[in-house]
């Protein structure tokens, strides 16, 4: 049996913690699951959860172990090297090796997808690592011919034409061959986990959809042609929808993925809903990656009172990908 | 005692049935409103509903009567001519005339402040009236320094830096000088009916808040020292805050008020919400005004079954300010 990667994210953080609590809320996973992270963080997290689990250190190439939760420590310290709760370029440096290990593997297919706890963004460009988070990691080392950021949740699922870029640059790439990728994206990926014809509602760029290009031309010039093509191809893709009603319409059922035009307006009716169980996928490249949809929580960190439920639905999730 | 006025909207929408059962369910308002509408479709609408009102046609400069429901008709017509459930130019004829007189008897202060039913943008337009909507009339013609629009409910209130613009421009609207204008709108505002020192945030822009100025540098050139200036003069604000989180902070008591860089950033959280009771407010000009916040309903115009809540909430917190 093919087994799948968790990279414990920032070990400042409370990825170590929910990650270990995941394995013990679902037992079953011990034996599918590698772990990417650093292994005297983990050995701490077991003693003070008092669980009890025994690690193997996984060397290059070896096969993992029985009964044993097998990790991959790509940088080895030691755990008094560690600031819990706080911001610092170790942890930042351990969670992108992690990452980076992670995607290996998968390219490798040692392991069939990674599934990601959290990382710091500003510990990461504190190690040099100049990338906006997950999803950019991904993209520049996993391939795949294009990729997108797709929000889960059994609610409400949104897709973004652009996510880390600025207000302006997010308007610039909103167009008719982004669109119409993302599009398929979100049809692909449904399909992958048993829709037959998923119903896509594409929100407009500007307020009320642009009505009509009064408010900005981009639904005209760009996005009805992008939903005018995916229709030709058989797609059942419904908008422009104007932005501020096509969350809504979702929620209640109208559809089984938006395409959102840019971070915040997938992020906004998303996180104020604040489903329990929200997870981040990122689809569209050779490895599979889902994702919490929350931060490193270094408020909480070390305190062990993180919630694990976010990342039991990033494993679910990926595992049905 | 001075009268408020109602505009009745678009006679073909929702709007006559709703002002008619608003006044229904709070039959004190009858001695107080002032109506600006169709009379004939004021009257079918008494006699489907089986209100019994009495009507009285109000002259220009004439005092209102005691006991009946006073109406100002801009635009007599027959029923006949009112094609319910369709967009028409004397549909948008009608409720921009109404408009029009509720703003001049609102200036020669014959009434307070003007609660708006909903009116129909594209019958506006095909009556040769280019506004986007009421706040662009109200704009137009209710003079006052500067405005903004403000979607008040009880669990959240936002104000609006931009409105009915593209997202290209509403980029450009994010100066200092109108966010700033926009953070003294939203703190008189609130101060006006009774927080003694609102806690006001303000929104990012750009995803993150631009993320120290990795995504877009709006943050650092024109809104935080819109923030410091206000925070200067006494106000009590914070942010930029990562337009994904605000809202759910706000919705969780944090803050009294949420200033939004742009139509959608504000709108999807609270349509999201679905709130029975949500407010359109036009602040910061001579004129008071509160509306609706839905539309004209077309689809179910002329069957009975429309919901006056937020028309009441309307008139509710005109009445307040």
């Amino acid at each position: 049996m093919k087994h799948f990667g968790i990279t414990v994210g920032d070990p400042c953080g409370i990825g170590p913690e929910i990650t270990l609590k995941a394995l013990h809320a679902h037992p079953e996973y011990q034996d599918q699951a590698i772990l990417f992270g650093t292994l005297s963080v983990l050995e701490k997290y077991n003693r003070d959860l008092g669980y009890g689990f025994v690690f193997h250190l996984l060397k290059q190439g070896e096969t993992p172990q029985k009964g044993v939760v097998n990790v991959v420590d790509p940088f080895p310290c030691d755990f008094s090297e560690i600031t819990v709760g706080k911001v610092s370029a170790l942890g930042g440096k351990i969670a992108f090796l992690s990452v980076k290990a992670a995607i290996d593997a998968a390219l490798a297919e040692t392991i069939t997808s990674v599934v990601t706890a959290p990382l710091n963004k500003e510990a990461l460009h504190l190690a040099g690592y100049d990338y906006a988070g997950h999803t950019e990691i991904f993209g520049a080392f996993a391939h795949g011919p294009s990729y997108a950021m797709l929000l889960w949740s059994d609610q409400l699922k949104v897709i973004h034409v652009s996510t880390h870029v600025s207000l302006r640059k997010a308007c610039d790439l909103c167009t008719k061959a982004r669109v119409e990728e993302v599009i398929s994206l979100a049809h692909e990926t449904l399909r992958k986990v048993g829709y037959d014809k998923p119903r896509i509602a594409v929100a407009g760029l500007n307020p009320h959809a642009g009505e009509n290009g009064i408010f900005g031309d981009e639904e005209i010039k760009e996005i009805i042609p992008a939903i005018k093509a995916s229709i030709e191809k058989g797609m059942d893709v419904q908008g422009p929808i104007p932005p501020d009603t096509v969350f809504l319409k979702g929620l209640q059922g109208n559809y089984d993925i938006i395409v959102a035009m840019y971070h915040d307006q997938g992020h906004i009716p998303l996180k104020i809903l604040a489903f329990d169980s929200g997870v981040n996928i990122t689809v569209g490249l050779d490895v599979i990656r889902t994702s919490v949809d929350h931060g490193t929580a270094f408020d909480i960190a070390g305190k062990l009172i993180a919630n694990e439920a976010s990342l039991l639905e990033a494993i679910k999730v990926g595992k049905k990908l």
